[in-house]
């Protein structure tokens, strides 16, 4: 490696910024001011777009998201991307949808970075859990009813419910579940559950398209709901909660 | 209730802040729209410092923060001070450490509100965990490693460990576990994880005082990091996260 790029790979950076639910007023100071000084910003589809308004106008723009249901650039060619303009010295501000840490494929970009010999930071942002809960005006945790919280998955990478999910401490309705990108495969989740103990009449809470102005509840027992998006699936991306700490009242 | 006291309900609210870690730059926009629009904050002593720039110089602040060790006001005492405050035509900014939702009894301050009639909104926050895992750099979820993240408190109402914990679910060390306001309880419930098959080589990272300057990480098995707790009490705040994830490289 010649002495010039070395010295750019040192100015190098990337970024890894949680954007939050979609809401601009979600963002973070944190994560203004890692977008003001990017120079080139790689954002998901998910991550709305109340962020282009911190970016500098000579920043450069690279959509590389995600959004289910569209193909989208494979996650080695995002690292690839990321790198590629970090050791040419850029600030890659790698934009993500609620938290890097939770379900964004973080550990194969940070992975990646550090292999190239990249700094890497991480934003931390709103995850889309709590961001649902304070929408609907309720508590994940409640004393003496849910002491424990979980966050899961529901879609695998092949779009089917994963094989390998712990069933039991799913079907513990005194925790408090939440389930990412679970509407296609929430009815085969529950049926699993039910199966393994979970009443049916466990309540349940589906917020779709969170943070944008088309938001929906809708509220029932998880058999209810799973019978709702048999018959109906959502056009939106669905955060899922379901437990005792949900009951209304 | 007189037509004078009536309006003045109806414009009294309270809204629950998620104050986030406590570095002053992880609060959310929203956050501070609130913080500059109160016109009293109720405050814990865990929510940082940094917030005060951004309140109107007429608001009222009044402490209410728990600190482990420390008496604090009773939860009832505090949603009573709130409602009082609101009854009165008062916006009411409740400002809590991390996420309202994530065991910080908002339950209790929501219901009480309602009773009362008042209007309550959530605005979230960055909790703790993820902010954790932010700091060392580290995802919570891995792409075939760990798909299940978990939140728990290691401390009841009477200081001990939960006596009604899942075991069997937090003994998978296929989930990242992340233990809130554990470190007096950590190493029994080391031993009772590892009576449960938990591995004593499962990964664990301790985070001290997240959002000051004083934070500390310690890395090493759940069962280092237990017999460090056991042998000397960290003084500040702890988030301990331990899982297959958390192993490095």
């Amino acid at each position: 490696m010649s002495k010039s790029i070395e010295s750019a790979a040192a100015n190098g950076r990337i970024t890894l910024v949680g954007a939050g639910p979609g809401d601009a007023d979600l963002l973070t100071l944190r994560a203004i001011k890692r977008l003001q000084a990017a120079d080139v910003v790689l954002y998901d589809d998910l991550a709305g777009e109340g962020f282009m308004a911190y970016l500098d106008p000579n920043a450069e723009m690279v959509a590389v998201g995600k959004r289910a249901g569209h193909p989208s650039p494979r996650q080695d060619e995002v690292s690839r991307l990321a790198i590629s303009y970090a050791l040419r010295g850029k600030h890659v501000v790698r934009l993500k949808a609620g938290d890097p840490t939770l379900f964004a494929r973080a550990d194969e970009e940070l992975r990646a970075a550090r292999e190239a010999g990249i700094a890497v930071e991480i934003v931390p942002g709103i995850t889309t859990a709590t961001a649902a809960a304070a929408t609907i005006g309720a508590s994940l945790t409640k004393r003496g009813v849910a002491r424990r919280v979980q966050f899961v998955t529901g879609h695998d990478v092949d779009g089917r419910l994963p094989r390998d999910l712990d069933l039991a401490a799913l079907a513990d309705a005194t925790a408090t579940t939440c389930v990412y990108m679970g509407k296609a495969t929430f009815p085969a989740l529950v049926a699993q559950l039910i199966a393994r103990g979970l009443s049916a009449a466990t309540p349940a809470v589906m917020v779709e398209s969170l943070g944008s102005e088309a938001t929906n509840v809708q509220r029932g027992s998880v058999s209810e709901l799973a019978a709702r998006l048999t018959a109906d699936r959502p056009a939106g991306p669905c955060m899922i909660l379901y437990g005792a700490a949900l009951e209304e009242g």
